[in-house]
This record gives structure tokens, sequence and C-alpha cells, in this order.
């Protein structure tokens, strides 16, 4: 679908929900809000973690779907290029001129795989992962085909239960594969421990980490003993990356939450016990959402249900409200428990989502704000490019 | 967002799933997939059920929001108008030539209310629901500015805890104010059970339809005794219609899942017990996945995971298949467990929402398919308007 470029052709509520310009208070809701503040500061802090690690960041670009983000993330976060899960996704972004471009995922389909082969020829770096030996083959003839180069990482399943192979034999037998195949170059592993990023307990995350970074080990020795070097060895979430960047074997870390903080991950415990959105990042996404109703003297009702939010990770909070509760959520309404009945009808609050990934996926457009005033309409660029 | 209107000018790929006259089995996947025979028999069918009972049906767009399938409602079911739940909606169907539109919800924003008053403009018939006195002044006012008339409906909570008044008293206070505002117009009554919809025994949502029933018959007698006359009584749903049709109160019926069926509806039963996906409606959505990894020999990796649908109320299930199930959802991911090892890298699965209504809101297009041909490509065209 083509974006209207002009900001100037869009309509405030039916296209978007605010103009630059304009007072917060004036947003259509519900709305996707961010924090400039709030996100500049978690992009500068997570560049300056990953230099004093030593450790290059690869901005995952799944979490906001944003064109202006990412290239945020890299100018003011050092960030080395995007990763992200989707082909599609992979062409909005280098077609926006992110010009190293990982899909860290299984390429299968020939449709797909023949556009992945084609990135190249925007000017980009394309790499992807694999697992199965049979693919490399058709990711060969596609690079060969289109005189491109795929790069390969060969993904291990560390503990997520997804996608990659469990052994260090698969991993050489793959890795020697990609090597041998025209078009393609080995450029390492893929290992992103999907399963433990949301676990509350610091230790127990460094528990199933552990195990991940003995994986890892195991195959990057085994793959230089056969003269195969690992250029990238990746993974690392908001709940992890601590854990890979002392590793002494990944050197490319793959976070995404920490730019907006949610609810769920919120609740996870660093180092001290602490929450980590009560000290190591900042909530700088929203959903702004309006008081629609409060017939019922101790419930109101307000506009962010299902259709402004996922709310597989559990429900939003209220930002900076102790008295109120948001405790229901249906298509399109969220029930608001208000038992002192403070809440007035078209009062606006700020929800912070359960999980930030799907719920930015079923926005348009962020509105930027500072200092009380709408600063920047962005795009959500990659919005439904899920094919 | 403007759509880009010819379809020659779109990229399979990147901006849409498949183009009409593409075989089934090159859509890109995940996406939304229509059986169009399957659809036009649960539309026809409803559109016989409504008449027979001497019932209105206003379609309920906000399930699908798509303006070609509210346009076939309206062909092929008799359906007398769509109604929806946000003044943006109303806005794309109204400018879709769906000319008489109901917002079944509160309309509360200054902005959103000054919106809705311009829709007859468009030659539309607009109708909003009010519960609260208050807004009457509000909505009069917008009215009055732009010379047009809304037509309202008091909002009766008979059970769905969100919106809506739950005495008689109060439903007769707001619709004299109603009656007297200028550039109003007061229409009736809006009651829509919607806790009890999902309940899979038939009884059980018959006793909470009973207390609805109550509910609406003493209001509406009220209200004729003062001399206001509900020219709309109006509720009902998928798992509720023949309740209200033979309550010999209400005479217009708002059902919405009845066309696509979801899991979540197909497992309440009927009178009888059975399934109501088994007899009453059809499967007519699915989500078309992808194997995209089979690296453990009893568990597939799909490409549709919470990007691609809601799992607000469950995982979809496989349709037709009894040898591999759907087990787990993360962002991209989809596991399947498969323990024969029965499927194939790049087959594709036929998956059953476990919600229509949020999994629709994910995506842009609709492929509707009929004798294993892509007939048609139709935008999801109220998607994403919230606000």
């Amino acid at each position: 679908m083509a974006i209207a470029t002009a900001l100037d052709q869009l309509e405030v509520g039916f296209d978007v929900p605010a103009l630059p310009g304009m007072p917060e208070s004036e947003i259509q809701t519900p709305a996707l809000v961010l924090d400039l503040d709030a996100l500049e500061r978690n992009i500068r802090k997570m560049g300056e973690i990953a230099k004093a690690m030593g450790m290059r960041h690869r901005l995952h670009g799944k979490m906001h779907k944003s064109v202006d983000i990412a290239h945020l993330q890299q100018e003011l976060g050092g960030a080395c290029g995007v990763c992200c899960q989707k082909v599609s996704e992979a062409e909005v972004f280098a077609r926006g001129g992110i010009m190293d471009v990982l899909v860290t995922n299984q390429v299968r389909d020939p449709a797909k795989i023949d556009r992945l082969a084609r990135l190249p020829l925007l000017g980009a770096r394309a790499l992807c992962c694999v697992d199965d030996k049979d693919n490399v083959a058709d990711l060969s003839a596609a690079a060969t085909r289109h005189g491109t180069q795929v790069e390969c990482l060969v993904e291990i399943d560390c503990g997520a239960g997804r996608c990659g192979v469990t052994s260090t034999k698969a991993v050489v037998d793959i890795a020697q594969a990609i090597a041998m195949a025209p078009g393609l170059r080995f450029a390492g592993i893929q290992a992103y421990q999907g399963a433990m990023q949301h676990l509350e307990s610091f230790e127990e995350r460094r528990e199933k980490l552990d195990i991940a970074i003995g994986m890892v080990r195991d195959a990057v020795e085994a793959l230089r003993a056969l003269g195969l070097e690992c250029d990238i060895v990746a993974g690392g979430g908001t709940g992890s990356y601590y854990f890979e960047g002392a590793s002494g074997v990944y050197n490319e870390l793959q976070c995404g939450s920490y730019a907006f903080m949610d609810a769920d991950y919120g609740r996870i415990r660093d180092a001290d016990g602490q929450r980590i959105d009560q000290g190591e990042w900042e909530n700088a996404l929203f959903i702004l959402t309006s008081v629609m109703s409060h017939a019922k003297p101790d419930k109101a009702i307000c506009d962010a249900g299902l259709k402004a939010q996922s709310v597989d990770s559990g429900l939003p909070f209220i930002y900076g409200r102790d008295d109120v509760e948001y405790v229901k959520c249906s298509d399109e309404h969220g029930v608001i428990a208000d038992p002192d009945g403070v809440l007035k009808v078209n009062e606006k609050l700020r929800l912070v989502p359960g999980h930030c990934d799907p719920t930015c996926n079923v926005h348009d457009w962020y509105v930027g704000v500072r200092n009380g005033a709408v600063e920047s309409i962005w795009p959500v660029s990659a919005r439904g490019r899920a094919y």
C-alpha cells in the first residue's frame, strides 16, 4: 500500500491520530505515543553498553517495524544494521536506507528466497539463517541467478524450541554446505534464546543462557577446527544481553524491546532484584486512550481494546496511576476499575501495553511527543508485512 | 493512508499476498484467505433467517472492516446497513457507499462528535449510541452546526458490563433529552449482550438473554407510555440472534462473526448440542500458513504467529487435519506438533483463527479463493481505524 508522503494531505482523525505541532491533549485516541526523550535515552544507553562490552548491536526491527526509529538507533545508538523476521520487513528497511539487513529466520518459500536474493540489488547487505541443508541449494541458485551474494548464519535452537538445529554436528554439516555453495557466504551463527527473556529471576535467566553459551561455544570451536571462522555470532535480547556480552563467544547483540519497554518485560528483574522498567530502561511507548463512558460509578470504559493492542502477554497497566486499573479488554473497549470514581469522560490515560511487538503491529503511526506537544508522526513502516 | 487502486501496480509478496488469477498454491503466506463459496452461503443463510423472523439485519462491520464484504451482505443477504464501533470505521463505510451507518458505541471526544455529525454530508444516515445525558448537548450542537441530523439510540448495558445504562429510568431520562434536542432524533434502543455470546451451552446463553430481553421490554414499554416509540430495538450476535429474533421486542439484529466463523465461536453449541461450525455456519475465513522449518522430527514451525492473528480467545486450529496440532504461538512463529513427521517444508495449512475480529485487523488484504484459484483481493478497508 502506498503511503501518502505529504503530511498536509492527511486528515487528523481519519488518516492520522495527530500532526506535528498539535498539543498532546488533542491527539485522537487510541494512538501509539512515544516519549521521544525517553526513547532517545534508551537508545543512547544501549549504544554505550554495547560499546563498553565490545559488542556490535544490530537493532531488532521486528519490534517497532519503523525505518525512522532504525535510523535513530544507528545514529544515536551506533547500531551496525537491522535484523528482522520477514523478507517483506527486510525489503522495507532496505528501501528505507538501512543497508545491512539480517533476516533472523528461515527463508524457504521460492518466491521469498528470490526476493531475498534481490536485496543486494538495492545496495543492501543481505543475510539470513539456515537450519536445513536442503535450503542451501535453493538460496545458492537464487543468488547465482541474480548475481548477488546472500550471507548465511546457521541457526542453533539454544532453548527457544522454534527453528534451529540442536547439535554441533548439524551446525558443521550446514556450514560446510554453505561455504561450498556459489553465491553464498558462511557468516557465522544465530543463537537467540527467546524462551528465557521473560523469566523474572535474573539467576534463572543466567542458567538458561549458560546452556545456550555452551552450545554456541562448542559449535564455534568445531567450525574453527575445520577452518570456518564465524564473523558473526549473534543473539541476545533485552532480558539477556549482558550474558551474551560477557560470554567471550558472542559478538553481536539483537535487542529490540529495550527501546520501548512494555508491561511484560518491565516485570523482569535485574541483578539487584529491581524491575527493569524502574532503572535499567524507561517506558517510552504508550497507548494513549480516552475515557468514553462512565455510566457506572466505579467503572470507566476507555477506547483501547483488542484492536489497539495485543494482550497475549497480559493486560496493559496505566502509567503513573495507582488509583485506577485496566482490568478487562474486549474488541473495542477497555474496562477500568475506578473505585473512587475519579476519572472523567474524555480524560486521557497512558497505557503501557503488555507486549510491544504485536501491539505496534496493529497501528499505522507513532506519535512522537516532547514537552507536551506532538513533534513527529512516523509510519509503522513495515506494519502488516508478515509475508 | 491512500490505497493504491490499480492492482497491476501492486507487487506480489511486497504489497499483496496474491493477485486474481493465481493458483491458491502460490499465495504468499501468512495471508487471510476467504472461501468465497462458504462466505456467500453464510451470508445468504443469515439473510433468509432474518427475513423468516421478520427482523432487519444490520451487518456488523467491525468484524471484517471490509467495504466489499458489507456490499455483499447488503446484496446477497439483504442487510439494511452497517454498524461499527468507531467513527473512523463509519467514515470508511460511508465513503465506500454503505449509506446507513450506526456507530454502536459512545462518541464523546469533540473531534469525533464533529466527524460523526458530518457523515450525513456524504449522503449517509448517521446513528450513534448514548449512555449519558451530558453527551446530548454536544451531539446536538455538532448536528446543528453542520445542518445535519444524528439519530440516537439509548444504550442499555444488559449484561456485557461495558457502556450503557442499567435502569429504565436512566433510559427514559436520556431518551427524553434526545427527543427535545435540535439536530437529534430519538431512534430507539441499543442492547447487545456481548458477554454471553461465547458461552458453550445454548441454555446458559438463553438464560442471559432472557434477562436482557426483560430489561429491553421494560424500557420500550416505559418509553411508549410517554409517547416515545422505538423505531430500532437493536442487538443480537452470532451466539444469540434466535433469542432476540423470537423476543417480540427486538427488531434489528447485528451479527458479525457468522459470515466468517472462528475457533472460539465454533465451539459453542446450537439447540441440539452440535458445534455451530458443524452445521449452522461454515468456516469461511482462514489464515493460510506455510511450514518453514522442520529441524526436529516431531515439530514443524509455521510462519503465522502473533503478527498474523490475535490469540486473545485461544490458539487457532488446523482446518481438516487431525494428525497435526498448532500448539504454541510466538511473535512470528507457530509451533505445530507433528508426532508422525508428516508435514513437509513449504507445505501450506489453513488455520481457523481463535477470534476473527482482531485477527482480520492485523491484515491488509482478504484473498478470495474459489475452485483452487484466487478470484478477488479485497482490502481490509477499515483496518487500523481504531480512532
